[in-house]
């Protein structure tokens, strides 16, 4: 088969598709036909070298998220028959046109979507559904800051949020971006370029908000806890602004604010099944009902894939990268 | 009655004893007749003006914590009588002959302990017991650091963990009272003047502890947070070290760390009541079944306050300092 691989930890110059031998399928195992792949911020790390794939997946070939079709199952595999339509997230492995995973990882591609759109899906989706429902306790009514509005974890937030009945604030840098990210349903879109921007949060928010998906980090996060209202979580996804930040303990000890790390890649398997099963039963549906949509910036074939990098770096996307076999 | 008033807002040296009227209790609440209260660093922060009571209890009056007896109830009291032997955290106004509380954040003084002995009790063993148990999720065979183990609240922990089940790594800045801490059941104690001792506690907990207590804040949260496994807990309970901290988001998102802020005397009346009533079934007869022992550095009369205010300041004492009227 062939597959991206990091011949270099040079960026995305140091990839090169060639091929590789088949991966095999363990017990619970399946191998995966892949028809789509997407693009995330951690290739572009892992491409350099500061983002290495955990023991047990391939340490060559990045790729965090597939769609597929399933073309052998492993001798206890209960829940897939080849030909299934799956989707789902890896640890690495999916720039591949075969990939293995967990049976209990894969996810069925739900009813009426295509595998591209099904390949916009696991990343964005997961990562803000876990980040907001699971581990921030989100619900009806709750005040929802996303920074980053109009990334893939953004663009997936803001759907989540309007088909969760939270009521989202969403900053980004770029004005015409916000525009599109008010038709996805998002009610609040602050043209933000730094701090400060807690006064403008307040003031949309109704005195402050009681959650935050926040993938920019670095010198807005003192503006961020600024912007909580006691009680309240940041839910720490990305670092786009830096590395660390100032915290002014006081507000964090007084407001008694809640700051959770959280990644998806580095879970122990029994914690990404159990996220990938709820996320099936709670999540998935919502696809096939409309409420949610994947959000793609551009369909590229793999032979494209370092110019899609590119486009990854250069913020210029709305929404997903996918890549196509 | 007698009252320490803060007449100025100047420190310990602002606070005279005067003569007040009685508070009056409304119908659900008790009056209670203060047989001894204790001292604790917010107070310090208060006589300064700078931790102003919140609405609904004496502006004038600090004092966080109380033993006595139930001199009246409301109409609607049900779980007191007069007589009754009570103890208890209030918002402000136990440095008084007499205080009101609600009848259901009072709790019953354990059999077998006086009214000292009591008084030692509410603040250091609810916070400590809530931020590791109720918050913190300690459990048997939790790895916990405790900073500033040899304080109020960090003795009190140190009994906590044992009690639990849990493994105790404390810090202390005075060799003499990390002594004393040991001998309260501390198994591992580090003689620590501020970073870097996370190697020391990744070792003393074989490779780094789930949950930390800290009292601390300032500089010292970098190497805490490196000192944590991943998923740990830091409970931010004080700030002795400093009010802010340059915080090493890439650890905190990496290891998928919780840092929690929490203080009681912020909390509503529910939160509040759901604290007491929670301690008073799964924490008080520990006390009379001798696994938990108050730990008092004094017993000094009330017109004593500004001396003892005055030693707690210089860091000399080991558990708690109790005032008698």
């Amino acid at each position: 088969m062939r597959a991206a691989r990091t011949v270099e930890l040079s960026g995305p110059e140091g990839l090169r598709i060639e091929d590789v031998p088949s991966p095999v399928p363990g017990p619970d195992e399946i191998r995966v036909k892949v028809k789509a792949t997407a693009l995330n911020r951690a290739d572009l790390l892992q491409t350099m070298g500061l983002y290495p794939a955990p023991p047990g997946v391939p340490a060559d070939i990045p790729g965090l998220e597939y769609s597929g079709e399933v073309v052998q199952v492993g001798a206890r595999v209960t829940r897939w028959k080849t030909g299934d339509r799956v989707m789902g997230l890896v640890g690495g492995g999916a720039w591949a046109e075969e990939l293995t995973t967990h049976e209990r990882e894969a996810l069925a591609v739900p009813a009426g979507l295509s595998f591209s759109d099904a390949a916009a899906i696991p990343e964005a989706f997961t990562t803000a559904w876990d980040a907001l429902v699971l581990q921030g306790r989100m619900t009806v009514g709750s005040q929802v800051l996303i920074h980053a509005v109009t990334s893939g974890v953004g663009t997936a937030a803001i759907q989540l949020c309007k088909a969760f009945g939270a009521h989202a604030i969403g900053t980004g840098r770029n004005e015409k971006k916000l525009e599109r990210a008010k038709s996805l349903g998002l009610p609040h879109a602050l043209l933000v370029q730094g701090p400060p921007f807690a006064d403008e949060v307040k003031s949309a928010s109704g005195g402050g908000v009681d959650l935050v998906l926040d993938l920019v980090g670095g010198d807005w996060v003192p503006e961020t806890l600024d912007a909580m209202k006691p009680g309240g979580t940041l839910m720490l996804v990305g670092l786009v602004a830096g590395a660390s930040a100032d915290v002014p303990l006081r507000t964090v000890l007084g407001k008694r604010l809640r700051i959770q790390g959280t990644t998806l890649r580095a879970r122990s398997l029994e914690e990404k099944i159990s996220v990938a099963r709820e996320f099936e039963k709670r999540v998935a549906p919502l696809f096939s009902s409309g409420q949610l949509k994947p959000v793609i910036d551009a369909l590229l074939p793999m032979t494209g894939l370092q110019g899609a990098l590119a486009r990854l770096a250069s913020n210029d996307t709305f929404g997903k990268l996918v890549l196509t076999w």
